[in-house]
């Protein structure tokens, strides 16, 4: 998108920020306690998010994730952002007391646009008119199912569930959970990754991606998991049990043997997205902390005047800028050499690795200077907290992003690093301190 | 308590953990989450707690948090440990998924011993019979009411609640909130702490502390505050509104002005048994630390054959190690000196600084070690992080035990430092580097 | 200048490097060593440097420092760059063994650099004459004289040297440390920050700037101060005593009463092109880091195979990039506004604040996985990491740097912040938990 | 020693430190520069030391170190301290400029106490008549030449200098470095370890330890190491080079094929003697920060007056007790169960993990807190900084330790932990959040 019609799209959305989500905030959580105390069989999307949803339509705020690319394959206009330009706007909507407040009233939350750019990218006309359509229209939501409790599925090539081929279906068994979304009653459509090939197929050829109807037999709901006692009512990040589930040959995505590679082009924008978000929330629990600090005082001082406060807002504000400017550096590469490109590989995995145990950090110091409240259900605080604790594992542990920046790192030096060859000096040491006798 | 005599108490205690605390720990959840579901009108300890209560009285494991001298001015038999010997007690008691599980089945739970210990102390006869009895029976259960949302409370000279004399009874008007336990329909008696003396008179005597029958008319339990969205049922963390609430004048402790006295005597040993149990909570997280990683494989390796595992633990095993040696080493300078010595109170504070930290670094990183799982319902540790992270300003925030310990030094450095004098070098400079035109 | 000639510059500059700096390190620290032995009547530049310099002339990589607009001031062509395009020079000039080595060849090292740029915006056509001129050809040397030893000199209105007007002179009595540079025999001129009102006087008007020639009798080199044991020989930190220093009024530097204003103008720029070379000694630190795990085993296994030291690159290589990116924000912001800006000056606060930590974090790390060499002569980490530990207090503490990027935050957030108005959640309390009797 | 007596001993010690090591450190640090101006063939203990020696011995301050045991078998009374009684004196001594000035003074200095104790422990008789009675007179110095620079020497099984039996002697051929001591002319015997097996032999029987006295033909000393550009002259941390040195087959020690179980055994409690000093180098900072910060002033205010300054104090404090806790710990069950108990190995292994980072980073605050001076020649703080810093490799880097103690505890968890056995919650998934169609 041209600049200046940029600048023009993002004051749109300051004001959309300012005049609906915020003033909702407490309405979207009493709306969230409801649906959970009646049951299961209520859970929905808070009626304030489908109204929401109209206003951002209304005014433009529509599928800004959706890559020029995409929205081509996808027969519509809408997005057409820039990595970079989606960043802002990512930081912008992760303002809200939730992380995806915001982003699910203008269609931009996960896993629904990690989903449509997949379905976008690799769906058939069919499939695209079947999923695609509705799911950029808000009428319906999906899961992407990967993870399992048997193994690390941070390594995918350890994913079990079964995916047999039965004459002209397939048979999925198996066991999945943190499968979000998928405790939505408008959940209808799941992305689930399983393996096809036997453990003799080369390696990153063992799995496949398959589309499977909610509705389709065999599929339990097993419970939602919990992080730090939420559900995430009305989401839910499911256990679910797969027993003989058949769906047609045809739901297969780009072919047999592919999911590994779908699973690549998938993850890595999808997943700064969230760290795009986690700039927006630790900007606010920076705003916190300078609020707070600006209106208590303790012995005898406010406590913005103390030393060790202001440092402590310096610091959180150096911390916010560096990971932005990271952030930002990824999506710009992405933007210009794709994700493919060696150091845009790094810088992904960096950012997926720097971002959530930065704001996790921030997040607890603007708690801490706000003593109880700060962890208490008067404060968004507590809520940003745990959604960047998760984020420390949820698209794989910051363990495995520095890992992979690390291999990268060491193969750019030994290959490329104009300062690799220089070394230790060797000194001269032909005139010995004492001589041998 | 004699060495050998306290080994075998010691061993009655792991006994009494391993064969009825964590077997019916999960039960404890469940029921916890019933009396959640039945609402208010329901708030009472689970029925394992008061079942629990009898098999500890049984062998023995009854008031071990009451010091000898107490116990002497309870009229009791029981407790007599030193505090070395209870911080052991405290820590194993401490290792129940609750922190506060094992110690409310032994009642040696807060805010209870620390209000036992004030009517022991301070307690007129007719006071002690009233309530010191049946808290040591755990017959009922207490609060103590300090905490005001408008002010810094850490700082005690700011609390605002007004107890005002009006002929045989004061009057009491205010706002407290965190006052734990008062949401229990068991929790018969609340000492509260508020004003009596206005603000010419000397600031350490404008406190008083008072005897409040939760049953005075005036009282509203406004709601629980929450931390992390748990509202600690069923004892809550009540905010309380104080309108017109009258006691008799006899209900006053110890005297008029004398609040501020009473609050730093209960304060200090206190607050460190919840640091004594959190040295528990992090054993515990270290052992599941070790555990996950000697059953778990990622990228063709056992977790625990990871060097950055392995070190992990290592550096867990050593800050939990010095973490404990701290607080043994002013549990047993306050058996030696009390703790009004100058270097008594130095360690009160810098435990109380520096463990619920360790114990809330230690816990995440556990967490992190088990990916999801590690925050969910199906492991102990976000309860015990949430545990540990209030306990961060739940007695006075870190940076106000950091301030007080960091004066205490100062003082010591400047008085009896026998390093104090010696100062930087002063170097001749006779003979300059080069000297003047 | 223009991207592509830019593009040239920078290769230029790399080649430079590869071919003559990298090659005569060792040559350097030999020369520095053997005019330490020599002692204080041969500290000049080694002669590499001289050499180097003519090289580096010759292929157009001098003065690069030199802003467009200061170069038009000083008559001069050369430089022309933008603070942003500087940054990258900086870098690279900056990954020479000691950090100005390269930068002393190119004339674009401290504190010459900002000494020029003073006399190019404030001297008078004769005082450029007289000392600019000979500067920008390397033909002298120069010190700015502004610490004192017995004031917090990061406080700049603490500065007591007096300067007194006496008829047609001014006259110099004081005492000041670590100016660097004043051992260099070419060292011919020194700016010096005095104070010419008294303390009745507006506070930023008390103080002045004045050329003082370093061979003004009164002028005593007391000795160099160290850092880590080191002199900086040939150039020296010098402590010196001013006594009935006289000069000509006409070297006052543009006003009686404005030496607060010139070091504001200096000091921002000027500072952070330590910042700039400090990533290019961080880069090397890397680079030597990945060098080492290539090249050695432990316990069977290769250092960069093992988890832990994976990370560590990773960590490294976040921690750099970040810093970076800050640096380079600074620098254009500074560019396209000016160094008054608000959010600007914030910037370089944050620059100065980070940076030296991060390297000095970075080269320990880098010399831990080499073990006892790494500290050894045998490497140039010690000096780098000296040089990282130094800058955190040389331009001001760290602790300055953040109280003034934190109260620079606190006056945006107050004013401008679209998220400071949200504040905590405020919940309807008419329904109590429980109501009162 | 009974615990009187050695209160006793504690406040000579102390008086000792006050009346002649402190007045004396300039002078030490005086004479130590003149020697290295004078140059290798001058290299001996500064005269200021060899007078202390006197007046140690005197006051009875002489041979603390050694342990009743080795004190028997080397027919000498002296010592006799418990290791815990030894870490007391071992902190005060290193309360001196440089760590090891008052231990030198004593003859309590590394590597000569460890030597002495392999002396007496595995010596012959002839073995400690020449070379363990002059040690324990301080007569001469030894050297313990284990590292090599071609391997990492943290793990022994890699040394590779050969030791070939050739009739009556031993001849030996290989290249040591970081051998510290070897520079001093009084340094008159070596302790080296190499390989006498093959490498089918059992790993822990290929090395020997063997008396090597300095003046053996073949012996070269290449240079001495630096460590930030010290050379720690007159000791020297010298590079060694070894060409058919012969050496009697009686100069082995305790055997051919027993180097490891010898080092082992040295290691253990003589690793720790440096830790211990490294608490008094830290005590000693935290000392001066307290000095500084009640002497300064900026911003209108005196250090000590500022929060920041207060908290950097008191957790200056909670690290430097919390890991002389360790420390003692770890003596006193050196003590009582020995170093070969599970339990005593790990927290060994803990405090040479924990300490010289501890006492790296509280230096590193100190010197922080005086700005430029503190790096100066005017402090104690660089010296001190290196001195801490060197030992997080000296004695194998920290990341060995941390493995061992690690490794230890794992093997503890499984073996014996009261809590390893109960894992995660297993909950009853029986009735479904939604059931299956």
């Amino acid at each position: 998108m041209e600049a200046e019609q940029f600048e023009t799209l993002k004051a749109t959305l300051w004001d959309f920020m300012k005049s609906e989500i915020y003033p909702n905030e407490i309405l979207f959580f009493q709306q969230v306690h409801k649906i959970r105390e009646l049951g299961p069989s209520h859970w929905r999307q808070p009626p304030i998010i489908v109204q929401l949803r109209e206003k951002a339509k209304a005014r433009g705020l529509w599928n800004l994730f959706l890559p020029v690319d995409s929205a081509k394959l996808a027969g519509r206009s809408g997005g057409g952002l820039t990595n970079l330009q989606y960043a802002d706007c990512c930081e912008i909507m992760g303002t809200s007391n939730h992380a995806e407040f915001a982003a699910e009233a203008c269609n931009c939350s996960s896993p629904d646009t990690g989903n449509m750019e997949v379905l976008a990218r690799f769906g058939t006309d069919e499939q695209k008119k079947m999923w695609l359509e509705p799911l950029l229209d808000a009428k319906i939501r999906s899961a992407y199912a990967m993870t399992e409790p048997e193994v690390a599925s941070s390594d995918a090539t350890n994913i079990r569930t079964s995916i047999t081929r039965d004459g002209d279906h397939y048979v999925i068994n198996g066991r999945k959970h943190w499968i979000t979304g998928a405790g939505n009653l408008d959940c209808k459509i799941m992305i689930l990754m399983g393996r096809t090939g036997g453990k003799e197929a080369p390696t990153y050829t063992q799995q496949s991606q398959i589309l499977v109807p909610m509705q389709t037999p065999g599929i339990t709901l097993v419970r939602p998991m919990e992080t730090f006692g939420d559900d995430d009512c009305p989401k839910g990040h499911m256990e679910i049990l797969f027993e003989d589930v058949r769906v047609p040959v045809t739901n297969i995505l780009w072919g047999e043997g592919r999911g590994f590679e779908i699973a690549q082009l998938r993850l890595g924008p999808g997943r700064i997205h969230h760290c795009m978000r986690m700039i927006g929330q630790a900007e606010r629990a920076l705003s916190l902390m300078c609020r707070r600090s600006m209106s208590r005082r303790a012995f005898g001082q406010q406590l913005s005047e103390m030393g060790s406060i202001i440092q402590q807002i310096a610091e959180t504000r150096a911390e916010i800028d560096q990971a932005r400017l990271l952030v930002r550096e990824a999506a710009d590469r992405m933007d210009h050499l794709g994700n493919r490109d060696h150091y845009t590989r790094k810088l992904l995995s960096l950012v997926k690795a720097v971002v959530p145990g930065m704001a996790q950090k921030v997040i607890d110091r603007a708690m801490q200077i706000h003593g109880g409240v700060g962890g208490s259900q008067d404060s968004f605080l507590p809520f940003a907290f745990v959604g960047a604790r998760n984020l420390r594992w949820a698209d794989g542990p910051d363990e495995v992003h520095w890992r992979t920046a690390g291999k990268l790192e060491l193969s750019y030096q030994t290959k490329s690093s104009p300062l690799y060859e220089i070394g230790l000096y060797e000194h001269d040491k032909s005139v010995p301190f004492r001589a041998k006798l």
